[in-house]
Parts: structure tokens; sequence; C-alpha cells
């Protein structure tokens, strides 16, 4: 008994790494007291995405249920999607074919199965269930809720004070969400913090068919490399899982020092002590700098395996030592204004260009990276509280952040 | 082509006879232009009702289209009441089984029928077509209205502004009724005033499903025998189609003389010309006793036969001869309060007993007759307004009205 005690307090503290919020300790206490696997669910649109290190904080958080004996339900959303957006309003959202939907869950699958265990992930699709609902379940599911609630849901909130048309439907699919849970089970949902309100709605319904309330888990979202903003393709500070190894590297071995103890936290499976052992390593004195190099080689590792780990190393290391990259890059400090701060201004204020037409001129002939990226867009601003790495040329390097 | 716009114009003022608004004339002549008979779409409840002259309003318009040659599509929305209140809080509401509802609509259709052609009529059941609705449909359904639009809706504005709950699926059923003209093609749908927003759902909807929207017409709430109140069981003011020749005979010559122009107007089948006409005669300085007999006798042959007027009216006119009841009734006019005026002082200040104490007592003894029906509720209160004929045990009346 105190093993198993001591076990969940084990548990707990896995679960709890990273997360935002947890509801409701105590239930899922009960639950792991069980002794059987948990039933772990996590939906997912049926879009076929790029995967970057965002999304796999989630999946991450799946996988460590996984190492704790949990059973992942991976869940496909193709019902909605299948229907798309009757308004039609919507033109880039057309309904998906059922073709489509597998083609683009075995795209999904194929990602994210370098994270997950295959053996102890079921993936399911939502149509299995609500293909079969007719009119009259889909009513006395309405009925379970009342307009006012729906209308306390952030998003929804906003757009009826603003007076911009919510379609009735829209209150349907938090419902097919909430319900999906009672068709699976589920013990636990995770979720981004956006997703709160649908997981509870979950949570309800399970109530209201006589089930035991799913615990609910929402994770953070992750900061992109610039630190400041979320990471998203379209701001460009992201890293996609299917990145060429060097680039992956590249990318992680830029990010301040600060995020990195972050990504250690959320994309890390390296276990919390010895992250705490690094911590206390590097106020001792030891150089961040070999920490990053373990959070890269893990990263590389887990998408393309130990000998890609391994040559993504060593080619950082033989540029290291042909003075590509110098090792210790100079810290500067900018004023930004509140929407940030221009990046020809940067690159001159930073010393990397004599002016501020050199530094248009050097990005025209693509001679500017960021983050080990190639960057030409003159409009570009970095944010107050970004912090990134700049390199004009071959030689010429600086860590900027802007306050 | 004049005869057939003469005709037009014809049927036009048949059909705007007493009703409160036709939406949208110019639509409803094209359509008569075509030439077939229309489509015509009155809904009801599943419930089994004893209809009173009230519900008749609406089904003497059916009838009336019927005589210009339409079809009249009697629709018993079965679907909703065979999911009764899933939400549960309404326990008066149980949801009905199929038998219930076959039954209902028996007893329904054997009171319409006294007015309806059956060759003209079809009884359509909603659950027909909405039971083999899938959710997926009834999504794409909801997606065809804004949650702001929905809420415009009188009853929900002030359900939500006064903070009472409104059930999700509260917003589906007017979807469905609107289905239901899709469903049924319908060109034409009738309703009480207080249904005008179901109805618009109903054209709406089949310009979405590029039909050619229905006309709306509305028909009005008609005032029970005080005048005042509309007609309905709860509030004794009422004739039902069942009840005893007699009574029915007795309480329409009950009722005043303007309000017999109205009944006119909402109940009789003479045509508008006749009804002018006599207006102008007891304008002129005919007894509207007269014109009343005919109304009377109208209605009494309506639903038990020729046979049952004649005999109605020969009692009628010996109860006069034996001076059971007064030809000339003396007229009364009372103050009431905002909430009308208590039946014993109402006795009292008419002269009909000598105090309030007498007047109790002659409640309590059942001497006390309402519009020919006995009366011996001591709480009753006469509205202000309202207009009565009070009777005293065997010869004291008066008509009394209410300030």
């Amino acid at each position: 008994m105190t093993n198993n005690v001591t076990s969940i307090d084990h548990q707990i503290e896995i679960i709890r790494r990273g997360c935002n919020e947890l509801l409701r300790e105590p239930e899922l206490r009960e639950k792991l007291a069980a002794g059987r696997p948990l039933r772990i669910k996590a939906g997912f649109d049926p879009t076929a995405p790029d995967l970057h290190l965002g999304h796999t904080v989630l999946i991450n958080k799946l996988r460590q249920f996984q190492e704790l004996g949990h059973d992942v339900l991976f869940l496909i959303g193709d019902f909605t999607g299948m229907i798309g957006d009757p308004t039609g309003k919507n033109a880039t959202r057309p309904p998906l074919t059922r073709e489509e939907v597998t083609r683009n869950a075995k795209t999904y699958t194929e990602q994210v199965f370098r994270i997950l265990d295959r053996e102890r992930t079921e993936v399911v699709f939502n149509s299995t269930w609500m293909d079969r609902m007719s009119a009259v379940d889909m009513i006395k599911l309405a009925a379970s809720h009342t307009v006012a609630r729906m209308l306390e849901r952030d998003d929804f909130s906003k757009r009826y004070r603003g007076n911009q048309p919510i379609a009735i439907h829209e209150f349907l699919y938090p419902l097919v969400q909430g319900y999906d849970s009672v068709a699976l089970q589920a013990d636990v949902e995770l979720g981004g913090t956006d997703q709160k309100f649908n997981l509870l709605m979950g949570r309800e319904l399970q109530k209201h068919h006589g089930q035991a309330p799913q615990c609910i888990l929402t994770m953070p979202l992750l900061e992109g490399l610039d630190g400041v903003n979320k990471m998203s393709k379209s701001l460009g500070n992201y890293v996609g899982i299917q990145e060429a190894p060097n680039e992956i590297f590249g990318k992680l071995m830029s990010v301040s020092d600060e995020l990195m103890w972050r990504y250690l936290e959320l994309l890390s499976f390296e276990p919390l002590k010895t992250i705490q052992q690094w911590r206390a390593e590097v106020s001792a004195g030891r150089n961040p700098r070999d920490i990053k190099v373990a959070l890269a080689q893990e990263i590389v590792n887990r998408f393309h395996g130990a000998d890609a780990a391994r040559n993504a190393l060593a080619d950082f290391e033989s540029r290291f030592k042909q003075h590509e990259i110098p090792d210790d890059i100079a810290e500067v400090r900018l004023e930004g204004e509140a929407d940030g701060l221009a990046i020809a201004a940067v690159l001159k204020q930073a010393g990397l260009t004599p002016s501020t037409s050199d530094a248009l001129r050097m990005l025209a002939q693509g001679g500017v990276k960021m983050d080990g990226a190639k960057i030409s867009d003159k409009s570009l601003k970095i944010a107050r509280g970004a912090s990134v790495v700049l390199q004009v040329g071959k030689r010429k390097f600086a860590r900027v952040t802007v306050n």
C-alpha cells in the first residue's frame, strides 16, 4: 500500500510536469489508485499538419502517460471535419472526404509515432459513433446545456458582444467533442489551455451519462524560438519535426539560455531531477551551451535517430572549429517600440551592418540569418521581449534582445 | 385573364378576412395566378385538446382555403412531442408514445373535420421525415441560423435578459418547425400571431433549400365571452365545440353587441357582404339580437347539425316567452380596480343581490350564472373592460361592464 501511494505521488509529479492546470488531482489519485491502465484521450483535427515542436508538447505528455502504463486514445475529430463549415462562409474549410481523412490520419500518425508507443495507442475516429447518431440524439445532447452557459465561452462571448454572427451549429460542436469522452469512457482528457471549456463539457456529459467524470489536464502553448510568441509556422519561429537534423540542431542551439529551461521542461524526457541538477551546475558556472547540446541531441535523436543526432553534433562542432559560429556570441540589448523594432534598425543598432541601408541590402541579397534561418522580409519586426541570434554574412553574429 | 385577376382579388379578400398579417401579398398573388391548388400548412401540437371556438379561428381559415380549391396539410408535430422535454424540468410534458400520438391525432381530427373538408385535408406527422434525420442533417440545419437571430425571438429574448435558462435544444425546435415547410413544400403557412417568428423560419429554410418561400398568414387570438381576455378554458370564458347545443347557443346569445361583430368576422362563414348589410341594418335600428341568433344558429349547426340548431333556437325562444330571459337586459357600468372587481361586489353593485353576503350565499348555492354558465368561485374578479351577462336565480339579469 505504501508502495502504491508512493508510486501515485510519483505519477502525479510526472503528469503535472509543465502542465497548466489539472482538474482534479484527488479524482486522478483515485483513478490511479485503482491500478488499471487509464484511458487518456486527446482530440486532433483531421487535417494533415507538418508537426512542429509546439504540437509535440501535448504528445509528449501522452507519451509520459504511456510510460506510466496507461493507454492513449488518439482521437481524430473527423465527424465535424467531414461536415465542413455548413454556413459556407469559410471557404478554406470545405468538407473533407473519407479518403482525405484517412490519408491525413496516416500523415498524422506517421509523425506522432516517433513519440508515441504504437502498442499503447488506439487511433479512433469520432465518426464511428457520431455517424450513427440521429437528430433525436443530437437534440437530447443539445438539451444538456444552456445557451447562457455556451455564451460564457471566451470566443463566443467576444463574438456575441461584438455582434459577430455565431451559427447555431457552432454550439453543437463542443457538445459533440464532449460526447466523444462519453463514447470513449475517457479517464483523462488532455488539451491546450484554450480547450478548457470543451474539456469541461466532456466532464459534464459523462456525469450526465452516469460515468465518472474525466480529469482534465491542460498544457501551455510552447513559445517559439524568439521566446515570446507561440511557436507557429506563420511566425517563422518554429522547429518542424520533419526538418533536416542539422536544421533542428542549429535552431535549438540558437535559443536563449532562459528559453532552454522551458524547452527542457516541455520537450525533453530527461527526468526532472537531472534538469534540476543541470540548473545547479549552470548556476555554479557550467556553460549552458553543454545543456543546449544535450537538448538538441535528444530532439534530433527522437525524430531522426541516434546516428543523425551524432552527425548533427559533429557537424555543429566542426563549424565551431572553423569559427563559423563563435563560441560566445555578443549579447546586445535594444530598445523597441510597442510593436517591436524593425529588422533593419536592429541590424544597424546591433553593429552588424554599418547603416540601415546596408542592412536592407544584405536582407535583399540573402545575407541575413535569424536563429539559423535565412530571412529576407524587410518589414519584419522583432517583438519586445524577444531574443534572437542574428548573423550577417559568415562571420558577424549577435544575440539581440529587444526591450 | 381578366376573369382570373378578378378571381385572385376575390380570393385575397377572403384570405385576408380577419387576418392579422399576410406576408407577402404579391407573392401570394403570383402563387394563386399559377392556377394550381396551393399547399396550405398549419401545425398542431400532438396533444388531445377539447377544442373551443378560439381554436377554430385558424381552422376556419383553412376551411376557407379549401373552399377556394386549395389543399390543407394538417401537420401534427409529433416529432418533438415524442422527445418530450429532455431537460426533465417540465414534468407536465413527458414524452408521448407513438400510440398516444395516434390516439390524440384521432381525437383532434374528429373535431376538426366538423369544419374541414376531409377530401382536401392531408393529415401529416413530422416524425415521418424527422425520424429519418441524422445528427449531421440536424447540424446542417442548425448552421442555417445564428444565435443572435434566435435570441431576437420575443420569449427567448425575455428569458435570456431575465437570466432564465434556455436549453440549447430549444433553439433547434423552431428550425425543425421551419424544416417541416421544406419537407411539405408548403405554399402558405398559417399560425397565431405569436407564431410569426417560427413561420418566417420556414420561409427562410425554404429559400435555403431552393424552394419558393411560403407566404405566411397570422390569425389573431379570439377574445372570450367577456370580450377582453383571450378565449381559454382556464379563464372560463370559452365555448367548447363539443358542448351541448343549448349551451353553445345560450353562450353566444350572451355576448355584447360589439363582440358579436368580431365573432362574425372570425367565426362565421357568412360572406363579408352579408355582414356589412347586417351592420347597416343594425345602424338603421334593427335589433342586434336577430344577428346574434343567426350567428348562434350557424355555429350550433356547424358542430351539431341543422336539427340541433333549430331545437336550440326553439328552446331559447320558449324560454323568452316564459320570460326566463328578458328580451332586453339592463346594462350596468361599474368602476373596477386595476385588477378588476370581485364578483360579489359586482352582483351587489349591479343590484342583483341586496348585499355582498347575499351574493356570496347565492354563489355558494349555485344560483349565479355568468354568460349562461353556472359560477361558484368567490374569488373570481371581473376584469376592467370586460362585459358579461350575469343572472341570479331565474329572473334577475344584468349585462355588466366593468370600467
